[in-house]
């Protein structure tokens, strides 16, 4: 495959690099950037907009159908199909100026962003949910992307004032979860916790000063887990519109735990018991 | 307090800065940094080798015992206390310089290196213990502190080429519990692991070919959860040293978990039975 992009200055090489940089530019652009190997070949084919190799990988992979790695030929192959433009090979300087990543593999992807509503968030027979209120760490909401994906969610509502979901870190901590699991960015969190619970969800607050302990409770009910920011919890308002408090029993003198970590035991609690 | 190190040039700022950066000179040195308000609040005092201030916070400190934190205050009317040289106020930039984290809070504490035997990880009356092998990610490692000591565990052993808990990352995302789980590199981590088993503790691989669910086994005896390298899993020789494999289920498409993530799933659940 020859080199089709050999500047910086290339205008899509420019708003690329901002997709990484910018959630305005996210916004404005409606994509994101996926990074990697192992995130790209995850990528649902019908959202690719467009796909850069760097001069190095596109000569391993070659016209070759089983280099480096089917599922990546495949969606190589289905880049060239969509027409021009979509696939293209970037001198290796260039390519790498533009990544996120210290070392990139030498593929990048640009996504269109997912449309979700927030019904599509309660496509279970008995759902079970996340529901973030202001969480601030990349590395944070994508393992609980992943960790949600693998204990069974049907998705994950957040408050607006939540990290965006598109931002690199997040994406690629979800290892790929976040093409799977709907999600919800609510403009009003506690009214979104409310309707949740009108419906018959039971809506479960996270909370050091809970009354009861995680176990206690029966999640084969349709249920939704909500966990405040790292540092300061749940907002006042946020804890009085769940119907109720658990805590997560602590030994020794730990004070509290990460909120990707909270969310873990609480998540596979409710596997464990839907699948006995 | 007046300012008694003005210059980075002086031979303990660049010991102290050494410790930040080299397991090397961690290990000559017998000694670890821990930085920032929070976690210098929990250093075990017998512990503490000297105490560095920053010229703002030492002269926010003052010589007031409520400001600016009981605790703290104790911890540097204790440094006072133990003599010359043990407590240095150090000039704002040079601060800085030495620090490790981007937004230093003004003070930074070397920590005498912990003494521990593998011994000293069998204290419970039904021990529970963690296994790593080969971990290297700093901030899985420090998570699975903190999770260890919240869920009750005796301590961890890892394998000798381990990440250096040491290092003021790992230090760090303990968040203190660093300072009180015990903990122990050993040369021979199958070795290790057989021992562990001809004393009545039940090894148990965290395994994706588990053949069993991790809630099918009974935790109240004494367990130890060995959990492999973040990118390759357990070795084979691990594998076949450990009694039992088990799997955590996982829906959805997820190829595996993040090694804190599986290690505080399988904790959390051998906390539970143990409340329970």
């Amino acid at each position: 495959m020859k080199c089709t992009i050999t500047s910086f200055n290339n205008n899509r090489i420019k708003d690329t690099a901002a997709l990484l940089k910018q959630a305005r530019a996210r916004r404005e652009q409606d994509a994101f950037v996926v990074e990697g190997i192992r995130m790209c070949r995850e990528i649902p084919k019908g959202k690719l907009v467009s796909l850069y190799l760097s001069e190095e990988l596109a000569s391993r992979a070659g016209g070759s159908i089983s280099e480096p790695d089917p599922a990546l030929q495949d969606l190589i192959s289905y880049a060239k199909s969509k027409g021009e433009g979509v696939l293209e090979v970037v001198k290796q300087d260039v390519f790498e100026r533009m990544a996120d990543t210290k070392s990139p593999q030498g593929i990048l992807a640009v996504v269109r962003q997912f449309r979700y509503e927030e019904a599509d968030l309660l496509k279970q027979e008995s759902p079970l949910l996340l529901a973030l209120e202001n969480l601030q760490d990349p590395g944070n909401l994508g393992t609980m992307f992943r960790s949600g994906e693998a204990s069974g969610i049907g998705g994950i509502l957040m408050s607006k004032d939540t990290v965006d979901v598109y931002n690199p870190k997040v994406i690629r901590s979800t290892m790929g979860s976040v093409f799977r699991v709907p999600f919800f960015y609510t403009e009003d969190f506690c009214g979104s916790i409310r309707q949740l619970q009108s419906r018959g969800i039971q809506t479960c607050a996270a909370h050091l000063q809970g009354s009861e302990s995680y176990e206690a409770y029966d999640y084969k009910k349709p249920t939704v887990f909500i966990i405040g920011n790292e540092g300061n919890g749940l907002t006042k308002e946020a804890t009085e519109a769940a119907a109720c408090r658990l805590k997560i029993p602590m030994e020794g003198q730990v004070e509290s735990l990460n909120a990707a970590t909270a969310a873990t035991v609480l998540l596979f609690e409710a596997a464990r018991q839907r699948r006995n």
